[in-house]
């Protein structure tokens, strides 16, 4: 059993956040990760509050254990969602894409606890000063919206610029990434691309496949030109982005080609014209299971390589 | 003390490898690793067989123990620096930036072992195929020349790919970092930025303190745009190496621009005009020290680690 300091923070069972994935992480994967002791994460993704306010009650209905809502600050209805998240008492927030600090008074008043997402040691930093209770770093290896530096020289320099717990996100899809992440000074990890096939999540059959189908060089980072780089798998879409981004299309171009393409590709599983979110790791997903079995897997994976750890060792 | 599969393979005493960086990587930094029981290695970069060969032999001046030859394919002068590695007895090649099975034959003629730098599992399989004794997996978080998938994915990727022993490079500084990537299966470490600032380096001062003030997101990839990206130091050099990129400049142009930049950081120091190449760990890079020092905390600091692993299992 491994059982860490966030664990006791966050009145979890199993150090194993599920990754918050726009179109993905509804209330069907996050109540299976909560229930399996992990946190499942719903995603507002750029949902209005109702939206938010529906999954969170579905999940309770499965579940009583602790569960975050994920928000990314650029949603257009940030505010609305924040506040729905105070009327739930939503237990834990994660934030990502922005700075949650007009909304920390009214959720930490509300006994919300808030675990932004960060992608560099100085936004570490400002939200541990802005009463973050932990912080996930996150690596460029990740699926969906990323910063530059990766998972492995990121999480020792944010765990070494702050005092609050951090869970390392990218690039972990085993156990050996868990142990990895433990090596480093995380606390915890976030995994997103090996629950993208678990038996909850309810995303299109088609986008799994494409999942377990991927190699380690099957994805690619768009966006990087207007300042927002996305990883997702290669496929036509992308494509058809990253052309538009080498011949210097303006953002506006950019941002409305990429309308609707997540939900392209969760719920209708268009090859052709859906965005696949996806981590580096997917070529090391290779099998549908039910997310309980996902969860336990990493942390018995874990578990074997870090009594080995001292194998070389004399 | 820490020992691995790969110090035997090779005839080392402890499985760190010094980075091949070219106009960095001489026989004064090379022959302080080896000597202090790691992989010294010699960067041939773009230089003739004749520097090859004197860096060779001033190396053996200073020790007797094993080194190593970088030669990077793109080398124009490959073919007579592979031929100086058969003519010197070099025990050990490591190479970059291409596919070196045509000197393979005669490399393993003279008793060369050969290592290749690998950034995808079709690499680091057709690498085995031709007669590696082992590979180098470099994750996008290095510095110079890179892949772009992150260390902390593709080590248990290609770990899983080949039967060969696995080195890690990308993203370590530190124990912590030795001790991840441990975790991920990997036999040995290569750091490159780290003995940036070793006292036997013999870069521009300048440099050394660009290294030491860098942070976490201090670096850049540029190059993307013709296919090969190369991580150095935020600088004006590659801002406008960037803003040609954004430009849509052609590839000669681009390569022009180059022309001359590694050495102008390296030998001049000259902040303008020089390519600071530098992986994403500069922030963790705080101190000058002799290389025997950074050998010895980079394991003293991955055996902590590795002791501590089971400390959150029960």
């Amino acid at each position: 059993m491994i059982r860490t300091p966030i664990c006791d923070l966050l009145g979890i069972e199993k150090p194993i956040f599920q990754g918050g994935m726009a179109w993905i992480s509804d209330a069907s994967l996050a109540s299976a990760v909560s229930e399996a002791g992990g946190l499942g994460i719903i995603a507002a993704g750029s949902a209005p509050g109702s939206y938010v306010r529906e999954q969170v009650r579905e999940l309770r209905e499965r579940t009583d254990r602790p569960f975050a809502v994920n928000l990314m600050l650029e949603n257009p209805s940030a505010d609305e969602v924040a506040e729905v998240i105070v009327e739930e008492r939503v237990p834990i927030v994660v934030t990502g894409a922005g700075n949650p600090a007009k909304y920390m008074k009214a959720w930490t008043a509300a006994g919300t606890k808030v675990v932004p997402v960060v992608a560099s040691v100085a936004l570490a930093r400002m939200m541990e000063r802005a009463g973050a209770v932990a912080v996930i770093a996150e690596g460029t290896e990740s699926g969906g919206h990323i910063g530059e530096t990766a998972t492995m020289p990121l999480v020792p320099q944010v765990v070494d610029a702050v005092s609050i717990p951090v869970v390392a996100a990218g690039g972990i899809a085993d156990g050996r990434g868990v142990a990895a992440a433990f090596m480093l000074g995380a606390v915890g990890v976030q995994v997103g691309t090996r629950f993208l096939v678990a038996e909850e999540c309810t995303i299109a059959e088609e986008y799994k496949d494409l999942v377990l189908k991927a190699k380690d060089i099957s994805t690619v980072a768009t966006g990087r030109s207007i300042g927002s780089p996305v990883r997702c798998l290669k496929s036509p879409f992308a494509n058809r982005y990253a052309k538009a981004e080498r011949e210097g299309a303006a953002a506006e171009e950019l941002v409305a080609l990429g309308t609707g393409a997540l939900r392209k590709a969760a719920k209708d599983g268009n090859y052709d014209e859906g965005s696949f979110l996806c981590g580096q790791v997917a070529g090391m997903v290779t099998r549908r299971e039910p997310a309980a079995a996902i969860v336990d897997d990493l942390l018995e994976g874990a578990e074997r390589a870090l009594r080995e750890a001292t194998k070389w060792v004399s």
